[in-house]
């Protein structure tokens, strides 16, 4: 094989994988090192246009040993979830061959093979927007395809799972389901699309990017805590999440953005509510991800039925979901209205993703925002400069690619190393 | 009788009553208009030497109609909630006699007498320190008095319960615990004193009033929005909270610290929990009182057993038990440290109640609270200057008591009105 030969190939594959958004929450497993979860999750995938981890993988004769560079930094592959991740996929491998280029490895050969990952997040790592959901998946993905793994999404989605729980739901576009499963090898804990991405395309998101001063719990040992500690999170699981299971499958199913809002909300609270309950209390949001639930809910409530849905994950970030895009415009106006940026913010990376709801909401400059009027159902509201970060407009989108483009990978093919 | 002689004679008794705070909370009814609660409740009473209401209440031949007066200012007696206790009191009036001033009143009189009520609370009523459950106590107890109603403690918490669901529980000192009781008609949901208020003498409580910018939602409201939408109040209320009663129960019987905080501070987070498991979702707490658990935690974690116990109401206000006058005066310093006052501020009033802990605490002015090092298990702690109004240092206290002195009444006794 050329693995032997000497040869200098290099053998590479680029992916992009989207990040997801729990609309039913995980939290809290039954196996810690299979990651496999107390309740199914339900999740909706952001367009990867706005928030993607885009990876390259590579494996050559010449790699001695397996490495991993994230954002532009090398960091250790020894973790447990890699290695599981690579473990995986490497016993699944095929035989690959390229007649043209005269590669030809083997199953057996896989296994020596030492491999080479660089991986990139197109928004900022810590600013706690599921970099690890999308990057596990990401690597799975992108080394399936390498490895010539014959497995489907959802029997890779069980791999991701290893690496990173939510990274499962990153393996499909549009409306996924993560099924907790029985089985205590957690085959049958996979993901499941509900509907794809062109299902519900009326939705718009816009994400609150929220500063936070307080150091937050990472949600591995938060979830271990409020498993081991919480006396609610257990009702929680077994009598609460499988009645919302059903109904938010059959609001996707019907795209019926009431129930989906009203079940997206409750399920938002009573993740945190149980965060709360856990000894010591876990707290992710923060005043501001509160003024922005009661933004939302005054709103919803003077308008008779909802318009958005709120929901936050492990961190102070809103996540909002407007039925449409003329709702997106006006929750933004409101937004806009009551986390101003500060007056030397530029307006271009304050608003970012998809830019043309920023111009239904007719804001053009500054000056625009300075000239907001409160919306009518909450006209004494503060005004709170500089609380939010950012705003990311985006919408939800589809599930993992490869880019067959060259030009696009992150790894020089002549060295292996990245570009 | 007297009353119909025309004669201009003003027959008055004053009170005093406590506050309490809920170490195992109350939160939800079963019975919204004889306030019946999902659940047994127990709670510390407070010093009213530091937080307590004085309540004058006088009767006339010469008053027209019921009139009460609350810190200064006439206010309407026609709420619900009064008029349930006035009627309650009334119904179970004696005959009284003073033959040295000529006054004879029999049971059929109290009920065509008029009262007029003045009350004051010697702390800020809008700073969310149960004024209300002083008050209604207070307006209970003193009237019973007046009234020469024969029942003890027990049924008047009953009656008082009637004003405000925890106002039963200041009708003792020291320790009580509010039964839930079984009857439709509430006769047996009564306060009981668990333990008198020196059973326990090492205890400290320093409360920190908490600047609060949001309005806050009414425990009245609150509470029927969580019975009415939480999925986890019930679970809470049917399984949790009867196992917490008996083991805080055993706690206070024992004086064992560890499990009364470890109690304390669960109920306090889960009662929250629930909040924010409520449609739409309540938030008492802010970022100023999270910040204050995870001070408290993290000392308690550094100790290896509880220092302090924390306990948060319908608002943003902590009250911080400590288990004895070292600890207390401990908590102070990191307390003045992460919660410096503002520049302009007057030590004398940032810190009120009893000033002996700020002294053990070794502070003496404004200097050095600038002096103070940050606490070793929280040394990169921000300082949040201006986060907290004040602190109140105080410790368990007694029940009501009438104030025989004269000179303690709030009612001129030849005009009937106040003073």
């Amino acid at each position: 094989m050329a693995a032997e030969s000497g040869e200098k190939w290099v053998l590479s594959v680029t992916a992009q994988t989207p990040t997801n958004i729990a609309v039913i929450k995980y939290w809290g497993k039954r196996d810690e090192e299979l990651i496999l979860p107390i309740n199914d999750s339900i999740s909706v995938t952001l367009d990867p246009g706005h928030l993607c981890t885009t990876t390259s993988v590579a494996v050559s004769p010449a790699f001695t040993h397996d490495r991993i560079w994230l954002n532009g930094k090398e960091v250790s592959l020894s973790g447990g979830r890699f290695q599981n991740c690579l473990r995986e996929i490497r016993s699944r491998a095929t035989d690959y061959e390229d007649e043209k280029r005269g590669i030809m490895i083997t199953k057996k050969d896989w296994e020596k093979l030492r491999v080479h990952i660089v991986s990139y997040n197109n928004f900022p790592t810590a600013a706690g927007l599921a970099s690890s959901a999308a990057g596990l998946a990401c690597l799975v993905f992108s080394l399936a395809k390498l490895m010539n793994v014959k497995e489907d999404h959802s029997q890779l989605s069980a791999i991701a799972r290893q690496g990173s729980g939510s990274a499962c739901r990153s393996l499909y576009g549009g409306f996924v389901k993560w099924i907790m499963g029985k089985e205590d090898n957690g085959s049958d804990s996979i993901a499941v699309q509900l509907a794809d991405e062109n299902h519900w395309d009326d939705l718009v998101i816009i994400i609150a990017v929220v500063s936070s001063k307080q150091k937050e719990t990472s949600s591995t040992s938060g979830m271990r805590d409020t498993v081991e500690t919480s006396e609610l999170i257990k009702h929680r699981a077994k009598e609460v999440v499988p009645k919302r299971i059903k109904e938010m499958e059959a609001a996707i199913a019907k795209r019926d953005f009431p129930s989906f809002a009203r079940l997206a909300c409750a399920d938002s609270n009573q993740f945190h509510a149980v965060c709360l309950d856990t000894l010591p209390p876990i707290f992710y949001m923060n005043d501001t991800s509160h003024r922005i639930i009661s933004c939302v809910e005054k709103w919803n409530r003077h308008e008779g039925s909802p318009q958005v849905a709120y929901t936050f994950d492990a961190g102070p970030n809103a996540v909002l979901i407007s039925k449409d895009r003329k709702t997106a415009a006006l929750l933004l106006q409101r937004l806009l209205f009551q986390f101003p940026p500060q007056s030397d913010a530029d307006l271009n990376s304050y608003v970012i993703g998809d830019k043309t709801i920023l111009k239904d909401a007719g804001i053009e400059d500054l000056k625009d925002i300075e000239a907001l009027a409160p919306p009518t159902e909450n006209a004494s509201v503060q005004r709170c400069r500089g609380d939010v970060s950012y705003f990311i407009c985006t919408k939800p989108g589809r599930g993992p690619i490869v880019l067959a483009d060259e030009s696009q990978s992150l790894i020089n093919p002549e060295t292996g190393l990245p570009k």
